[in-house]
């Protein structure tokens, strides 16, 4: 670089930056730079207040008759026809219910079960290795529990797919955004390998939604399950959502058939009839206070645009990559993230060998990450509350901490999804 | 009866009650009696600071950091510990996860395929035609997809049990006290019958806990699972809980294997290994904002004794039928819920032939009890937070309603769970 980037140019970028005043609906600790928005998103502040009206009105003196009057029943359709637009789905395929993990097991049983009608000669299942490990143990508690010859086939790297989906695969089922790389699939271009071999393709978009454009239709994916409470900031273990196209609602079954996919409910009829549409892919009572908070992140994203924020995500991990390499340059460290926009994410993984001890002393400083097995220091960046200044501060931190060798090798692990 | 009741009398039983300190530990609204606490509990007082601090603290300032400082991780755990009491469950027994759907559909492929192991060729699972329905939905969801050769038997009434409990028998599934009805089975002698006859006794404890005593240990039950968001006031859709037995725990496997069930989830391994003890029954990240307010529930439930709080259950129950037939005589009420008292949950349900009517007509007075088809008025009677004069109260504007029929016979039906 002819200029050497500095902590006023990154002001200068902040002070042009049009989606700087988006971090004022947020409340970010003071001494704090968050880049773990990826596990779990930052406070919007219009949350505590929805928290309130939501226990002291509607629970406390709306009661029951709040599943009507508060519209807590129709809940789970509406955040999912908000998610929508997000993520290129339609009105009425999407709802917010449960957790990624069940929603993952319900639409890969739906899949299998098209399958099964289709070409029931089919029976691979083919994933990545370095999926994020809940899919993995949710589809293999699924197959081994049906128990009629489905394997799952791991590949170790996206170039092994080419190979792996063949006329034996009956669904691919990947995430989009790898939770631990920042790798960043061609959904388009995978989905249409797995259709050319016949096969059907589930997208996972935890690290997906509200991070990078994501156009589900556009790509012709078939199932597609994410995450509320990582970007897009809906609380702690907020509701996960599922997607199901029109085309494939009328054939999708899944074996978590309760009261709320139900035809009628409120018949209480002794045998199942699933619901028309998207509502059969809900299954029980939903947690209604954390349910109804994932609105309030949902309603920043409607004051901006996904290509606003990825314009910003990408200048964010660009300037990241850049400062480390240049001011850490010195140190052990590996670039695991793409730098291939294209194949990226909106977070950026390094090695270092005490990588934990490192994360750990960050964290202590207030810059706080994540840390992730092997050795990866992940940090997630979050357009919509993260500034350029934020970055250089970041990274000024992790030299300090770099240069003074400031961290513990023999450090505790624990890491948080 | 010599004395007519009158409500002076009632009067006289709050000011005798040590139970009715507690109310002030709810915020009820203003003219309102609520009898549909058996649907969702009144919301406990510290419910709305909890939720504050949750919201504010834990997620907004602690951010990430929370599943450790703030001991998310632990909640399902301790939750469970702090249920047990209620239910004769000893600590490490029971998590608060997911829903109750979930839960039973956890426990019920648990005791499956345990049976499958001592005796394949037990293929029935024995259940009330009135069992609620979703208990019902999620085994056909379940059997159906295991497609085994598993057969759910559906008796029409207890009786049946007898007959229906049988060499064939793999696993006795009931409701112990009946959503609809509010009969109690004797939990002792129905496990008894199924264990006689090599079944396996799972109990949904929906209506039951924190309404009833139950002794799952000396009942020798095998598997259970219940709700937090009625009778225990946690809050709505709040998860709720299953429970087994740490004699069943190294047994115990479920299809629904995800990250929070694995026995070191943070080293991320590609292969699912079930945890040891309860938190197997972990699947995906839970709500975290509306599990921890269950705790605000269970804290009520420390200042008394299932002992003393089934003491006043059944008086407000007795009270409530003796009223009703002594002052409503002339309508065509018919008393569903058993007279004895042993056989009685903590609700008392009516049938009239417009009974959806005459239920809006009393919700619209501020008497919120609820409807169940065929033709059931639903009243639930919660002693926490239910007076005596409640109860006068509320069958006084049941009798004024009846007496003058201020009610509409063709009024639109819906209900909630």
């Amino acid at each position: 670089m002819a200029h050497q980037i500095t902590r006023d140019d990154c002001r200068a970028r902040d002070a042009d930056d049009p989606l700087a005043r988006l971090r004022e609906r947020f409340d970010l600790p003071q001494g704090v730079i968050y880049l773990d928005g990826n596990s779990l998103g930052a406070r919007p502040r219009a949350a505590l207040e929805r928290a309130q009206q939501v226990v002291a009105q509607e629970w406390g003196q709306g009661l029951i008759r709040s599943w009507n009057t508060a519209g807590w029943f129709a809940l789970p359709g509406r955040l999912g026809d908000r998610i929508a637009p997000l993520i290129g789905a339609r009105d009425g395929e999407v709802v917010v219910t449960d957790t990624t993990s069940l929603n993952l097991f319900k639409a890969l049983a739906g899949a299998l079960a098209m399958q099964e009608q289709r070409d029931p000669a089919r029976r691979v299942i083919v994933t990545e290795r370095s999926n994020f490990p809940t899919d993995i143990y949710m589809a293999e508690g699924l197959t081994r529990w049906l128990d009629r010859g489905w394997r799952l086939h791991l590949v170790d790297n996206p170039d092994e797919l080419d190979e792996a989906v063949n006329s034996d695969c009956a669904v691919l089922m990947l995430t989009h955004v790898n939770y631990r790389t920042g790798y960043q699939h061609d959904m388009a271009a995978v989905t249409a390998l797995a259709h050319q071999h016949g096969a059907l393709a589930l997208w996972d978009l935890a690290h997906s939604a509200g991070a990078v454009p994501v156009d589900l239709h556009a790509a012709q994916a078939d199932f597609a399950v994410g995450c509320t409470y990582k970007y897009l900031n809906g609380g702690p273990g907020a509701p996960a959502f599922i997607w199901v196209p029109q085309q494939h609602q009328a054939a999708f079954a899944h074996p978590l058939s309760g009261w709320w996919g139900h035809a009628r409910p409120f018949d209480m009829a002794p045998a199942f009839s699933p619901a028309d549409g998207i509502v059969r892919a809900l299954c029980g009572t939903q947690p209604v206070l954390s349910l109804a908070l994932v609105e309030c992140g949902l309603e920043i994203f409607e004051e901006t645009s996904m290509q606003a924020l990825r314009t910003k995500s990408l200048a964010l991990t660009d300037l990241f990559i850049e400062l480390v390499e240049s001011r850490c340059g010195g140190h052990p460290l590996g670039l695991v993230t793409p730098r291939e926009h294209a194949r990226r994410g909106s977070q950026v993984s390094f090695t270092h060998p005490h990588g934990f001890g490192v994360m750990q002393s960050l964290i202590e400083r207030g810059v706080i990450g994540d840390y992730r097995e092997p050795h990866i220091m992940r940090f997630g960046f979050t357009p919509l509350y993260t500034s350029y200044a934020d970055v250089w501060d970041a990274v000024e931190q992790l030299r300090d901490i770099l240069d003074r060798g400031d961290y513990r090798i023999d450090a505790e692990r624990g890491a948080v999804t």
